[in-house]
């Protein structure tokens, strides 16, 4: 389990020791969540140094893992933990420019380990896959607990906090990003930021949403209708078609294919329509501890995906001032598939 | 405002531009919230440089300030961006080794701006003074609303979500940090994990939570217990205690004392009873665009305090698997006095 994901990763960089304090890569290691701490790995074996606070839930926690426990020395700095050591494999990328400055004083040679985690990272364990496959079941319920809910004259505020609350009932830990809710024609910013505007009969409602369950992070975005006032002719009509091209890629999609050939399965189809210039962003991004991950699903991404990866298919429309359109869920490769893990409706809701 | 808050970092870092990166203090130079972007300072004016998405709202939200507006060349690397600059002032502590490492190859000097940051930041300007208190706002009044809404059989999950939401019901955008919410023992851990633990008659609870307005941040906890089964003699004899060291603070400490005396204030008084060992951790931390900044209340700390500094007063007590109590409000300090910003009922509250 993770004993051998260190190991690999150990491996990859050939650093005399693997040196990992960054929170969200150190609980990718250890599968303990703490504000404070730091892996050392070396060909002999695993330390996991924090301070009193999380000793004894560590120690229970990773016992079993052969990661061995032990108080930081207190005031110590980090280069006389290390002392012996020679060359230190550290993320140059998440570390800061004073602690390499520091290291590199007190004469350590640094490798970069920010590839290796971000290809161990890439293809989930199957006890990561449980887990955001546990945060995307919550996010599911939460949404259509939600929709029983929503009433004319919420704001967009409360209609997120509503869903964030419902997904903290189904079992999640925290959101795993800042949810978004647009009413109306603010869907057509796709970051649009979540505010006052109330929901009134006949706004498109487009709620961008998910949730944290053991460390682990589900991303979904639904669009639709409260209420048909009757002029949703071109709304129902751009709504086929980005279900269309999610549903395409869910499809075609598979093993050994780019990030940059599964964003164009969808851009190919919206361009058919002459709508590729409103889909103003990457179709998906890989996700996991962290909700942005590698490889994406973007024109310049020349990775291929595998089995056992897991990422977001949202291809999105979005007209100015209009309306904006987006139809997400998470996914992971199966066997060559795509098998969806959050899984709500995706047909066009009228509430 | 804001401009002469970046002239004065500017001028105290000392460099030929002040860079700024990183999205706290990006946020803090700007008041505006955004997922990237770049603050570009110099001797001539100030540049913020973002995406195509932030373009049109952050030109809305900075022509007053005096801030132009640029979009970021896509694709251009920071170096070419800042060409004919010979020294960068940046934050050491928060840019990443491989962007100091990009800079230094591309012949530039780096100063560390982080110094600076940290003494402007620390004394609020009244229009984060303003937002603060609404954050403290939306605290007591979500807490208030809470109390009605306990019932037995909860889980502290379930009291941490609807906490969560009754803030953002009152205003919040979000959490300032993740709610903790302990019953009966579970108290005793200072940064216990909130979790399925059920409420049962008789049960402490402790909750420490806190929210964001406008981009600044709340913190309270407060202790209460959930029903008098008749064995709490020695938790109402050591609330007490928590409480008037907590006053004693607010009553004391003053313009011109260091962490480390404001910190003693607290800590000496419980030495009276022999608990200052089960004080076991500091007395408190500024906060602001942060919930953790600088300067401490803590027992190393030697910076003074002053008007507009705002920070938590937080004495706590934890008899390891017993009982733990904490009693804390967001304060500043105002014409040499503490003025509390959040400020519900302390009493020993029996719900």
């Amino acid at each position: 389990m993770v004993i051998d994901t260190i190991r690999k990763i150990y491996a990859e960089v050939g650093a005399d020791a693997l040196v990992t304090r960054e929170d969200d890569l150190r609980f990718y290691l250890t599968r303990f969540s703490s504000s404070f701490g730091i892996v050392v790995a070396d060909g002999d074996g695993i330390v996991f140094y924090t301070d009193s606070r999380y000793l004894e839930a560590a120690q229970k926690s990773l016992k079993d893992d052969g990661i061995e426990v032990r108080e930081y020395p207190r005031g110590a700095k980090l280069g006389e933990l290390l002392k012996g050591y020679k060359t230190l494999g550290m993320s140059l990328g998440r570390i800061s420019a004073s602690n390499y400055l520091s290291l590199k004083e007190s004469g350590f040679e640094i490798v970069d380990s920010l590839g290796a985690f971000e290809s161990a990272m890439a293809v989930k364990r199957d006890d990561e896959i449980a887990d955001i496959s546990l945060a995307c079941k919550a996010t599911d319920r939460a949404y259509l607990e939600l929709l029983g809910k929503i009433k004319e004259g919420m704001t967009e505020n409360e209609v997120a906090a509503l869903l964030e609350y419902l997904m903290r009932k189904n079992g999640a830990s925290g959101t795993s990003f800042s949810t978004i809710c647009a009413f109306g024609a603010n869907g057509s910013v796709p970051h649009h930021e979540t505010g006052n505007t109330k929901l009134k009969f006949g706004d498109a409602v487009l709620i961008d949403f998910g949730c944290k369950v053991n460390g682990y992070c589900s991303d979904c975005t639904r669009t639709f209708l409260f209420g048909d006032d009757g002029n949703h002719a071109e709304f129902k009509d751009i709504y086929e078609k980005v279900l269309t091209a999610h549903m395409l890629v869910k499809e075609q999609f598979t093993c050994g294919m780019t990030g940059r050939q599964g964003d164009a399965i969808a851009r190919d189809y919206f361009a058919k329509f002459g709508l590729d210039k409103y889909f103003t962003h990457s179709l998906g991004h890989s996700l996991g501890v962290n909700i942005h991950e590698t490889p994406s699903l973007s024109p310049n991404e020349e990775r291929t995906f595998s089995d056992g990866m897991v990422f977001s298919d949202e291809p999105g429309i979005y007209l100015a001032g209009k309306l904006g359109i987006r139809i997400e869920d998470t996914v992971t490769l199966k066997g060559g598939k795509v098998v969806s893990l959050t899984d709500s409706d995706k047909k066009l809701l009228i509430i």
